[in-house]
This record gives structure tokens, C-alpha cells and sequence, in this order.
């Protein structure tokens, strides 16, 4: 756990980022430049700054991060675990949904996350047993009854299109049963969306660590559930298929979610 | 057509519906009056306020409109097109991808458009000739070569359960080559996200006239393609299959709706 003093030091630096992103944001640089250069470039520039940062700060706790290579991790250890650009897609569409995920791990759990998406100026944060915060203020998973009212979005597996097959029936089983899907291309926001009841669950194959830390911590703070397609508790050192949602559609979710093992 | 100076103050008019959508927007008071309240109310409220103001400004052009019966209409009629709110279900969410939407008809043609997001305060709009912009400043169909690459929304048809039988594998055949899917929950602001480059195309069933009029000379103006799924120019004043897309993309998005003829 971190205090009350170091979340703000570090919400503050995640913050800083901004500007990062949008320095780098000139849409006709992008185009000459080529968009795969930009990503990395903004992507990089994230990492090395709140690495810097979060180093000279706390010395103690090293970073798994998209950009790096990850080894020698421990399930005792202590870790923040950093997103620079969660939802690059959408970052070179300039989509607007794009966010800066960090999440501090520790021995088997997150205990602090961060998800800032600069393009809407909206900060999500939590930490264990402090609730959960949008800007500073309260947020809470939705308290809908019926699943036939629920918005559900879901993460397509675009880079393993083989994986659609198996998918698309089980999202067919759901859609016919919730309200309508959404599909917002940013895992981190779709978790804080759930938390803060802009959604009522998401649900994506294979997340990386850095794909669902920080939004863990914000939906379980929230009073919303995560849990792994299987219904267990994720591992956070390795990918995932994760579900995040209001707890009163757990059941029906990882339900539908079991049919595909059938697969 | 209607003059610069005349679309300015269109402009103008739907741009000061923001102050009445987020009056009415205190998420306590939505709790306790109910969301389909708080929607008709913001619904109501904006359509009474333009359709005011737009009365004294053309006395002589008639209103069609979500929130009114539209009887009697001509082909050869002049007629603004009002959705007050495209994307209540989105409001409702606070999901933040709800927009006022004004399309101009003229005998068979929308000459005139502006679509605005009130979250983002993002202001979409076009003229017949006069090219689309976003705020002011000029925005075009993406020039994404690869259909691999394409990032496409589509619209689920939620309030007939009974299409998605036919529409999914239609959507399934069109995920597997296409590069990504999006779902926002808003026709004209989906419509618009392809005049600007953020979607390389978006196809929905069975849109209104107030989901697509606006919507279709920002595409077009942008150089991009609005057709029915049978390729056919839309009617406006009746209900249709919508499909706008960046150019080169047609040909191939036509293609693969046509496969719902089947069903």
C-alpha cells in the first residue's frame, strides 16, 4: 500500500502525462511520420517519464511495463505495473479513448490503480479500501437489476482474428440477452466505465497484466466484481481473460462465458 | 440552401442546447425521477427550444422531428430533420457519445447539417459545396488503404432482438477482414467519426430519417460515401439501411451486406 501523501504524488505525475501525449498529437506529423512511429514515440515517452519518476520516488518497487521485457518476476514481490498507452488504436484515429494505466501490485493483488484518459480529462483512481474516485469523486458499479437493461462491451481479440470464431457465438448468447453491446477499443477505460456505471460489465480474452491491473482495483472499489472467464481470481503477472462487472450480473456473465470451453 | 450567414446562427442555436441537456443532468435527480423521464425531458426540452427559435428564423420551413408526429410529408418538401438527442441510452449511462442532430432537406436531398456532442463539445457540421468540419476546421475521410486496417463501427439493431440472427454473421463475415470494431451507441456521431477519420465506416439497419440526415452531407462533404446496404441513395423522409464509409471501402462493405439479402 501506498499513503494518502504518495497517491497524490503519484496521480499527480500520471497527470503530468498529458502532456506528453499531446505534444506528440500533431496530425500532420502523424501522417509524415507514419502512425506506428508516433504510437511508439508516445508510448516511449510516457514509459521513460513516469519510470524516472516513479523510481526516484520509490526506489524499491520496480516497473512491468508494455515497452520493456518483463522477467524474473515474483508473486511475492512488488510491482507497479504500467500501461504508457492503453488503447493505441485509438490513439492514431484519434478516437479520444485512450488512457495511461498504472497499478501497483503486491504479492498477489492490486492494491492501487490509476487510469487517466487525456483527451476527456478524466482520472480514475482507487486503492484498497478507500473506494474509488473519478476526479475526485465517488464512483459506484451500477445498481440496474435486469440484465435485459445491461450495456455490455466487449473486447473483439483483433490481433488473434482465429479466436472470433469461438467468440462471436458467445457474444450473439449475450447480446440477446442484455441491453446492447458497446465496443470502446480501451480495456483500462472499459474497466472504470464499469465502475463508475457507464457500463454494467466488459469482458475481453488474453489481457495483459498492464491491460487490467489498474482497472481491477477501481471495479472492485467501486463495488463491482473482476474475475477471470473461469471465475477465478486473475494472476496479474500473466495475460488473462478477464471479466469485470456489477455484481448482481456475475452469474449470468460467467455463464455465458463458460460455454465457450465447449469450444 | 441557406446562406453563410444564416448557418451561422443554426449553428449558434445548437450549439446553446448544451446548457439545457446538462441542466437537466444531476445524476441524483435522474435517480430519483427515473432515466426515462430524465430523457424525455432533455428530449423535449431541446426539441422545443429549436423548433422555437428555428420557427422565428424560417417561418417558412417545417420541423420533422423524433419527439412529434411528422405526417403529410412531400418529396418535393423543405423540412429541417431534428434528432434532439441521438444516443439516449448513452445519456442515460452518462456515457458521454450523445449528440443534438439538424440536417437540412431539400426535394429529396440534405443540403445542410451539424451534428454536436455537448460532453465533448464537438460541433460537426456541412453544406452542400462548402465542404465538413469539426469546430470550425475542415475534416475528411480517412485514406486507409487496407480494409485489414479499416476500424468499423456498426449499429446492433438493440430494440429488434429479432435482426441480430441475420446481422451477425453479416458482422462476423466483416470482422474477419476489416481491421477492428467499435460500437458507440449514436448513428450521427458514428456517422461523423467517418467524416473525420476516428471510423473508416459504420453500418446500422433500419436508422430513421433524424439518425442519418445530418449525418450524410458531413460524410459526403468529406469526401466520403453514404448509401443504403443496397447501395441505393437514401430517402431521408422514411426510414433505412445505412451504410457511410471512407470511399474506397464501398465497394467491399457493399459486398458483404448484400449476404444479408439471403436470410
Amino acid at each position: 500500500m501506498i499513503s494518502a501523501e504518495e497517491q497524490k504524488q503519484v496521480l499527480s505525475l500520471v497527470r503530468q502525462t498529458k502532456d506528453l501525449i499531446l505534444k506528440e498529437m500533431k496530425n500532420e506529423e502523424v501522417m509524415v511520420k507514419g502512425a506506428a512511429n508516433y504510437v511508439t514515440n508516445v508510448d516511449l515517452a510516457v514509459q521513460n517519464f513516469l519510470k524516472e519518476e516513479l523510481g526516484k520516488a520509490f526506489p524499491d518497487i520496480a516497473l512491468i511495463a508494455e515497452e520493456k521485457e518483463n522477467t524474473g518476476l515474483s508473486e511475492e514481490g512488488t510491482y507497479w505495473i504500467l500501461d504508457p498507452i492503453d488503447g493505441t488504436a485509438n490513439l492514431i484515429l484519434d478516437f479520444r479513448m485512450s488512457a495511461v494505466a498504472l497499478g501497483l501490485y503486491e504479492k498477489g493483488e492490486i492494491v492501487f490503480g490509476a487510469v487517466f484518459n487525456p483527451f476527456t480529462d478524466e482520472l480514475f483512481h482507487a486503492a484498497k479500501g478507500e473506494g474509488a474516485y473519478l476526479n475526485g469523486n465517488a464512483i459506484h458499479a451500477s445498481s440496474t437489476e435486469h440484465f435485459g437493461d445491461a450495456v455490455i462491451s466487449y473486447g473483439s481479440t483483433p490481433y488473434t482474428k482465429s479466436e472470433a470464431k469461438n467468440l462471436f457465438p458467445i457474444f450473439y448468447n449475450i447480446f440477446m440477452k442484455c441491453g446492447d453491446f458497446r465496443r470502446t477499443g480501451s480495456a483500462e477505460l472499459d474497466m472504470c466505465y464499469v465502475a463508475c456505471g457507464r457500463e454494467h460489465g466488459y469482458l475481453e480474452r488474453d489481457l495483459k497484466p498492464w491491460d487490467y491491473s489498474a482497472g481491477t482495483i477501481i471495479v472492485r472499489e467501486a463495488g463491482g466484481v473482476v474475475r477471470t472467464w473461469k471465475g477465478e481470481e486473475p494472476t496479474y503477472l500473466t495475460n488473462g481473460d478477464i471479466l469485470a462487472c456489477a455484481p448482481q450480473f456475475e452469474e449470468i456473465l460467467l455463464k455465458e462465458l463458460a460455454g465457450e470451453k465447449k469450444s
